[in-house]
């Protein structure tokens, strides 16, 4: 019988053939932790005896979410991670290098085919280059870390298909947006995606990514962005899943008329098309994090926002994804642009998206943010409200300071 | 009798000829408040049942100290900020703006010959224009807003001559720092304190500001740099001492043969030549602060750093003292190469320096730094030890994540 993408991956993993449903022990080829996670991974790892990691050239830890260190308890987390990393010879990507996600793709830690975990839950984002990644607890990475070997319970595959050519103005994050809305939050629990249709195998890898970054947010084990298309800096072999493969469900979607997409308070499935809810008004904007901190995220900004000022009582906040896309907007001039429209610039990592710092909202605040995630209390005050959206309805609203589709400002650029 | 440039300056302001030691009432030209003492200021102001600023044209705020909000209660506290300021039309710089002492002089809110009072101990900052200006309490600051007056007992005044030319890869900070050593950090307390000679009229604005800054490292009062070579963007009327003014004491040193100068834990006048501390292990370097953050103190670095990759285990972190200090960096390369040596931008403001969030160090950690105080627990970490130094300090002990003298790093340079 043909198989998904998801068997194929587990398959060559286990070295034999394996189902949905079936269990597998499966051989990893990277994991990942960030200062969130490593320091119980570590503790975890010692407590089962371990002294040595079954190999460090396929472990990372990155210093992202709480960083540079907001207080002396997470600080000594920080030295945690940098003196079990020196022991081990495991690479550290230190505060201000960027988002774990961003530098596991960026820096080649992950490649198509691979099957890679990570004690985070937004490790699906890989799944835009077609590797099986998925996120992990800390205990359960501390047993890879000593065995090189996890199980998994091969998931069963949801196939979505969208078809269509997008609106200016409307994008990948658009598309996502749309889809958790469509699906609900617990719409592919345990489950995993193929996307494909010509306006998934338009996309770039920045965008890629942002929809695979998001499947978690249905509940998916893991997201297949088709690899048709895709550019990556090295050569790869495309991994496809068989026309006989045996899929859970199917969607198909025309996205041609599809408007801007917004997450409202309080749940990134809440998802309304953005006529609904413009007007709202918001005092502060984000740009960045795993879903959307991208050199084309800050593009699409900078377009919208060129010659302009955002509005005097929006904080507008913009944290690339990692050093190299800061390096890139600061050599292209977006950096310039996006300052003099009064955006001020936070170290590349994750920014206030987990609420741990860097712009903790106000009570009763409305934020405007390109993240993943908007449960009360997500962004660190359970009495503000934050939306989800897209960079460009980030950049317009911060402009207006109040919700805004960005789709009559880029007929004003075209004039 | 002759007047010192304080009783000048309080006698303008008091309508009447004032000697050192006696009280006066003065009006006051401008006042400031951060995000550390605004909430208490409006709270006082409201206590004392004030409903309208004195003159909102002359009161301004800024969001600099922990910006952006680190959490919900400080997130709520520059709510309070932004609202009282709103309803009073008084001038807010938000988080991001940079820190308050730039702002003031940048954006001439502070002008020579005024009398300023912040709420902030390194108001002294604005000495380097010629003002008499420094910190008082929040509750002091309630009653300015109301009155548009406050009392001062006129200091007596130190007048220090610092003759000679500066040995490359020496600045202003080492200037100070030695002073802070010579005097102690007591030796000027409630003195105003007058700079003059060759090594202070060659200086620079930026410079200029360095000295200033921490004369309340002294314990003085106030600061006045010698206004003779200095260049602002507007034209000024400069106020000179009488030739036969009384100064409680008066000191005189050549600083040709000066070394870089390093404060060394736990207090600013522990101050020692570099030659003393060369090779002192720091895990974490700090660039920034209203000491030195200014466009002169990044080229400083960037002059040190450009081609180069800072030590592997040296985290280096740089908050530019404003969005315009920023912008210039951004616009002439500098925030380039920087960054292409390894060094993380945060937002502009206060940094790591009041250890309230953004770098808080580990235990036993070494911190070489560009900012103006060092005492124990001042970076939030009771267990790491800071080091005071110039930027050029600072670059090259990051460069070797030890503290080094950057004279040999300024020859090759040259070569």
């Amino acid at each position: 019988m043909g198989q998904t993408l998801v068997e194929k991956i587990i398959s060559s993993h286990s070295g034999k053939t394996i189902q949905q449903n079936e269990i597998a022990i499966v051989n990893v080829d990277a994991v990942m932790a960030s200062d969130t996670t490593a320091p119980l991974t570590i503790k975890s790892f010692e407590e089962m005896g371990g002294t040595q990691v079954w190999d460090s050239s396929k472990v990372v830890f990155v210093i992202d979410h709480a960083a540079p260190a907001p207080n002396e308890r997470i600080a000594n987390l920080h030295s945690l991670m940098r003196d079990f990393a020196k022991k081990q010879g495991i690479k550290l990507y230190d505060a201000g290098s960027g988002i774990c996600h961003q530098l596991m793709v960026e820096n080649g830690h992950v490649k198509p085919g691979q099957l890679v975990l990570g004690a985070d839950s937004h490790t699906c984002t890989y799944g835009a280059l077609g590797a099986f990644a998925t996120g992990v607890g800390s205990t359960d990475l501390a047993a890879v870390l000593l065995t090189g070997k996890t199980w998994i319970k091969v998931p069963e595959t949801i196939k979505i298909q969208l078809n269509g050519t997008l609106q200016p103005g409307v994008s990948a994050k658009d598309l996502i947006l749309f889809l958790v809305g469509q699906l609900g939050i617990d719409g592919a629990t345990y489950k995993a995606i193929e996307f494909t249709g010509e306006a998934i195998t338009n996309l770039s890898l920045d965008s890629r990514l942002t929809i695979a970054n998001m499947v978690i947010e249905m509940g998916a084990k893991a997201g297949f962005v088709d690899t048709i298309g895709l550019e990556l800096p090295y050569e790869f072999e495309p991994i496809k899943a068989d026309e006989d493969a045996k899929y859970e469900s199917v969607y198909a979607f025309d996205v041609s008329q599809l408007e801007p997409q917004v997450a409202i308070p309080h749940s990134p499935d809440n998802v309304k098309p953005i006529s609904e809810v413009e007007g709202s008004m918001i005092q502060q904007a984000f740009l960045g994090s795993c879903t959307n901190g991208r050199l084309e995220d800050l593009h699409e900004a900078a377009n919208i926002l060129k010659g302009k000022r955002v509005h005097p009582e929006v904080r507008f906040m913009i944290a690339a994804a990692s050093t190299e896309v800061y390096l890139q907007a600061l050599q292209d001039g977006t950096a310039e642009i996006l300052t003099r429209a009064g955006a001020t610039f936070l170290p590349s990592g994750c920014g206030p998206c987990v609420g741990t710092h860097l712009g903790v909202p106000g009570n009763d605040e409305g934020i405007i943010s390109s993240t993943n995630r908007n449960f009360r209390g997500r962004m660190g005050n359970r009495n503000s409200n934050v939306y989800l959206s897209s960079p460009a309805v980030v950049a317009a609203s911060a402009l207006f300071g109040k919700i805004t589709n960005p789709k009559k400002l880029l007929k004003e650029a075209v004039k």
